[in-house]
């Protein structure tokens, strides 16, 4: 049996939960000081305010003050802050953590460096951190947060650089619902998932645009939004090879892809700007929802930019991630410029005919 | 101008006169044998009775026996047969037409080989031909025909051995909302696509097992079936590689399997098997509904298989498809083999941190 501290009660963090208690590992689950009601009423009632649910039995709860307690022979420090956690977990809890403590972080996204390199959180944080070594692994792939919570099958990546301490987690995590690849190449994992984020809002601009032809004939219509996916998984693996992680990674991306195109609030901004609401206005209309993804497509975008810029990368492999920032930067109208995602392949001379 | 004639005006044959008609062409619409009501009754009346929509204005339509009046002085050939159609084509049509008329074949998938080989239905018709020698050329890519008759936004390949003729098609062809791309690889477009009618069947699986978790909890599960996209993506990859097709062309491959999960009798089978029919009893549950997919996916797994007896393929990189195979062709129970999916990837030391 494991100690697993979970740092940041969201819902993922707090979602880890179940394949490690029903794994009989102890969990200790710790608020950041924006989760201390979460904490609250999980301690008291079992429930999880935001996720809507039970939480497993025999959680230990545990307020930001009470960190210490929580830390206390651990096996395993699981970083749960959202992207806007990054700065509070990498100042407030990576330094005070023994160097023995292994880190895995569930935190999406990436980091733009200012000269627009993209860069993990493992990494990230390893910069921060100066002369102390951590080990700082991740989490990439489909999966949300009250599905876990529900047991539904699902396929993760566990990323990091030590393969035999990816092995030892993955013992305590995998379950019959719960299915982990494992891979040292962080950079890859953590970049194919993040893209997903640019290119749901993208595929869901068709769900907006087609609304209209829909209404007329009563038919969902898929051709554009599979259209916009391929092109999607097209960029993906450009960007992929631009931040050097290896291009099977895809699969997560596009896994994880697929299920941020119906995961709610995402769709739901894309969605809108496909029906014609400029971004501000969209954004109006969502007022009180935190889109963690339109941030970490703007990062992405202006990272990509900065990489044009510096022609590291070529304007005309990115039309669709450009379009998007064109949109959500700039507040520009939704102009799909499908005949950019047309291509032309000469090759192949055993297939003339 | 051009002139175009299809042969078969089943609803995807008949759907490519959208855009020829938009451009202006002349549009010869020939039915099979088995397509006499539908030209009876869009001759009389502009309406296409399976497709449920107006054929454009200014068609010109031709029973079988008149086949030689709409052959006369035509430009482009439009083979609009279903997979079901292709001895026909090959035994009835082919042999009749000059070697001066060029060939675009909508058919979807691939033919298998006795050994086991997938070949594209251009290669199968030019071994048929003897020494006459066609231009054969085929189109690949998400593309439901409903959607390409209300003029939704879709890319779509065009494939063939001389580029030149098919930006000749292209430019025939190309409008506001036909977008396509060009490329000789035939045989990489037409794999890449035929296989999304096993997986297709594969992720809807998903549909099926989490209704019971979605009755529940109300709401709609994603995970499962962004796991088995993920690992559809790589087997197709791996499918594409053991054809000789290059990689770029899962693009197609993606996107066509994202429509075709959406699209209607695919997605009804897998979730009906997912809700714990059998195969059997599943076809019985749609009788009467011709299912092209599920005839695809038997051939596709057929031809796996016998490569992995010659030892071409591993069968441990095909356990979806397998397991597809197992459903469909010996009436196995759906048990989806989750920790066959999962992946180990140790590589970029630059990673360890």
């Amino acid at each position: 049996m494991a100690v697993i501290t979970v740092v940041g009660s969201g819902m993922m963090g707090s979602a880890m939960s179940y394949p490690a208690r029903d794994n009989g590992h102890e969990v200790r689950l710790a608020g950041t000081p924006l989760d201390r009601e979460i904490i609250a009423e999980a301690e008291k009632t079992g429930f999880h305010k935001n996720l809507k649910r039970r939480l497993p039995d025999g959680i230990k709860y545990f307020q930001i003050e009470d960190l210490e307690k929580a830390l206390e022979g651990a096996d395993l420090l699981i970083g749960g802050v959202s992207s806007f956690g990054v700065d509070w977990f990498s100042e407030t809890i990576l330094p005070v953590i023994p160097e023995s403590l292994p880190v895995l972080s569930i935190t999406k996204g990436m980091w733009e460096t200012p000269e627009g390199d993209l860069i993990s959180y493992p990494r990230l944080y390893q910069s921060r951190l100066g002369n102390k070594k951590l080990s700082l692994n991740a989490v990439g792939g489909p999966c949300t947060s009250y599905e876990l919570a529900d047991r539904d099958p699902t396929g993760i990546c566990f990323c990091g650089g030590d393969i035999a301490l990816l092995r030892k987690f993955k013992s305590w995590f995998e379950t019959s619902y719960y299915h982990i690849s494992l891979s040292t190449d962080v950079t890859g994992v953590e970049c194919a998932v993040a893209m997903k984020n640019a290119y749901a809002l993208a595929v869901s601009l068709a769900v907006g645009l087609a609304e209209k032809r829909e209404n007329e004939t009563g038919k969902v219509h898929y051709n554009s939004q599979a259209c916009l996916f391929g092109q999607s998984v097209r960029e993906m693996r450009r960007i992929l090879a631009l931040c050097g992680g290896l291009d099977e990674n895809i699969v997560f991306g596009a896994g994880d892809l697929y299920v941020t195109i119906f995961g709610g609030r995402t769709r739901l901004i894309g969605t809108l700007l496909g029906r014609g609401l400029s971004f501000d206005k969209a954004m109006e209309a969502l007022k009180g929802v935190t889109l963690e993804s339109v941030v970490i497509a703007k990062r992405t975008a202006s990272a990509i930019r900065k990489q044009i810029a510096r022609r590291k990368a070529r304007a005309e492999d990115f039309p669709l991630l450009l379009h998007i920032d064109d949109i959500i930067s700039r507040n520009a109208p939704v102009d799909i410029p499908w005949e950019k995602f047309e291509s032309e392949t000469v090759d192949h001379l055993k297939d003339m005919l």
